[in-house]
């Protein structure tokens, strides 16, 4: 049994108490002011009826109003998997890892192109196969040779048959919610099942600025009355969806996210939720999206000592670059993006693998190599031991001056386990690198990843529920015309 | 003028004040107990003397008078350049970065070969023509093609004439160390100008575990003499010259480094030392160094927290890793190690660029990977300023809900330098990428440095002082028979 990682380290934290002061009156300003939009008429009507001021689509938050509803939701809280092995716990030191999320394209070696149900597929096969992920996620890639409509169906399947670690919710519309809920009803035995034990979560963003569109409100609604956790995400790219001010974005970001914390409680009071963070900037020369920047790093640290100020459960971080193929590029912005999400101890880590060129491709090598960072941020946060013992004296006893410990008992008796033992990284001398290949590190992440998948063995699942889940997936989709 | 950077943000520090008491009872009993070996008898009589037992090259020390010695020497302290704008600070909040150093070989691309004076010259001009960097450093690569006797006369002289950075001072020999003050003295105006404020640091290396050698010492005793910095290091791969265990290396390090301090201060007291940090591990399959593994970044951020405990200026970090070529690996390893070395607040970070392959090798793509490294960690690393102007109000009100920011006031008043701006990294999208040549990060990196080095001018220079260099370096080199 894999113990979900628990981050016992300190907290890196760089906001004063007076900038924090300053911090919340502006989110409270914009809430109250400017308010936030909820293109969803029942979510207006909730809050008129709370007694909040509304003008058509726009609510005018109290910000008290708003911190009591986000006071309900719980601090921390349990997700179940398939696997009892694998369930998961959201919140204190509690870190939880899912893979890249949403991309249409796949990038495989020099290979880029659509990405298909099969690469789905065997991305939850990667996805269950390494024990740093707690969850393959949802929308690993987007199955682009299956029919719109229904390809939820199938995504949903795969996810709980080829692994058995918990997945995300569908968030497309109300009806791939209802599905979602539906299917993890048959899975774990019944919807009372899953209310009392959250076994999804999914991701709602925010149309920032200010804004919350109907469809993932539909889906949020859908969530929220089945008690299933929902990851409440402004979506910041600073320069196109917030101003170019990393204080300015991250009062935007409370405000959008506190704002949609507060309804999900006015739909079901208590239920759980996480205060979701997508943070980074605009390229101002291209024009495009950038991941990885010194801007994006600063925006993660502070979420993290926000969310822990308001109480919340969170979501930020991942291995996010811009980059265009698995160099060394996408390895030190993925690290720009994991480092700071380990020294604020993210609850919730999505896109902690495969992600490449901004999130449009799922990269098979960036996988292995993210999986690479994973395994050693795992173990540098985990707590140094400092006895006398670990001292190992002896060992200079033993060693002496200007000798060497390479066989001193001391090191013969923990050599095998003493350090940090790489997945991908190479330590060959050159000679004997050239003579295995001469293979970079994307190289060798492509024979990691090939191999994985050859010994990959499915989870073992009761055959009537996997029926019954297949049963559910062909009556829907051909309801749904497919 | 281009200030050194100066790190105020807060520091990360994982050692409590239990496990600090742990590690100072663990030196003392070593430097008491076990003792610690200087080849060299003018050290051994410097001990004797002031009233530490002896034993044949072994001295034991009391640990009060070691940190009696130790006391003496200065918390901060400056270091001239030819150029007083490049004047830089060791000590407090002040991070100095010099590059790669002591490398055999170069890797220019897909070609790996042996280094030459060409190449060191080139890497003294993009060490001179990046502002990220304080110094080119020393033996930025050994220059195979020159003679060994006199090679470090032509070395000196490049440093003095193609950069007008501070430099380090060569340590092979004693002789080599006077040829450094000899040719300082004459760029400078005089010894007594370099006693005053000093021109060169030196790496002293310890042949750990517990051995000082009889070189590096004759070196050490000359720029201690002439008051020019040392950095006392300790060279520990755990597994082979420490013990397999990061509390047991980081007491061998304050043993040997606090030991080598004291000789510095016996021999003049109140010279300038650093306390030195080479610490990594050998990887237990291969046999070989590691670096950029989670042990060397826990040691990295203890080691900061030791020397700032015993109130002194210290080294430590770089962009180490063991990657044979410019990839994903080398670029994860060299961060691994550079967010701490920036989390701790290094002093003085050597082999802050160019390093690859464990230090075997002087990369001119991984020199521009660094280079971005540097630039991004210090945007990373300088305080956010977080008051009401910069919540950006007013753009809010623009902008309202659903809308963009990329046209609006606030965004077009700062778009030129309201975020960092990459040297190297690609935002592009992937039409535009494959346009300009599809190209990955090391092949841009190769177009980079070749553009610097065509655009190198060399810094002027009084031309009596270089021909007085130059006349220094011819009769030196006839004095050594080359």
């Amino acid at each position: 049994m894999k113990p979900v990682f628990v981050n016992t380290m300190p907290r890196y934290e760089i906001l004063s108490a007076d900038a924090i002061s300053v911090l919340d009156r502006g989110w409270r300003r914009i809430v109250s002011e400017i308010g936030v939009q909820f293109a969803k008429p029942e979510a207006v009507e909730l809050f008129a009826k709370a007694g909040q001021r509304v003008d058509g689509e726009v609510v005018y938050l109290d910000p008290e109003f708003v911190l009591e509803q986000v006071a309900k939701a719980p601090r921390e809280f349990d997700v179940q998997a398939r696997n009892p092995a694998n369930n998961v716990h959201i919140g204190g030191n509690h870190m939880v890892f899912s893979s890249v999320y949403g991309c249409p394209f796949i990038r495989e070696g020099d290979v880029r192109r659509d990405a298909t149900m099969n690469d789905f597929r065997q991305l939850c096969m990667l996805s269950q196969a390494f024990e740093q992920l707690d969850s393959a996620g949802g929308v690993i890639c987007e199955p682009n040779d299956t029919p719109l409509d229904s390809r939820h169906l199938d995504m949903i399947y795969a996810l709980q048959t080829l692994t058995d670690k918990f997945y995300m919710g569908n968030v497309i519309s109300g009806p791939n919610a209802v599905d979602t809920i539906a299917m993890s009803s048959i899975l774990f035995g019944g919807r009372e099942a899953i209310e009392r034990t959250p076994a999804t979560i999914s991701l709602i963003n925010c149309n920032s600025p200010l804004r919350w569109d109907d469809r993932m409100l539909d889906a949020q609604f859908e969530y929220n009355r089945a008690n299933q956790p929902v990851v409440l995400t402004p979506f910041l790219l600073m320069g196109a969806m917030s101003p170019v001010s990393i204080p300015a974005a991250l009062v935007q970001q409370l405000a959008e996210a506190l704002a949609g914390i507060a309804l999900a409680q006015l739909v079901r009071p208590g239920c759980p939720v996480i205060f979701g963070s997508f943070l980074s900037n605009i390229d101002m020369q291209s024009g495009s999206p950038a991941f990885g920047t010194p801007e994006s790093a600063i925006g993660l640290l502070c979420t993290g000592q926000l969310a822990r100020h308001y109480g919340l459960p969170f979501r930020t971080g991942g291995a996010l670059n811009t980059s265009q193929t698995a160099d060394a590029q996408s390895a030190y912005e993925a690290l720009m993006t994991l480092l700071p999400t380990f020294l604020t101890g993210t609850n919730f880590v999505m896109h902690a693998a495969g992600w490449l060129e901004g999130g449009l491709v799922s990269c098979y090598e960036k996988f292995i190599i993210d999986i690479e960072l994973l395994r050693m941020m795992q173990v540098e946060f985990t707590p140094l031991e400092i006895t006398e013992e670990s001292l190992a004296f002896g060992a200079h006893e033993e060693v002496g001056h200007g000798g060497h410990f390479l066989g001193a008992a001391h090191t013969m008796e923990r050599f095998r386990d003493c350090f940090y033992r790489p997945l991908l990284s190479s330590t060959a001398n050159f000679e004997r690198w050239l003579k295995l290949g001469g293979k970079d590190a994307a190289a060798r992440a492509g024979d990691i990843w090939r191999a994985k998948l050859a010994d990959f063995e499915a989870p073992p699942m009761d055959e009537a529920i996997r029926a019954e889940l297949e049963d559910y997936v062909i009556r829907r989709r051909a309801e749904l015309g497919d």
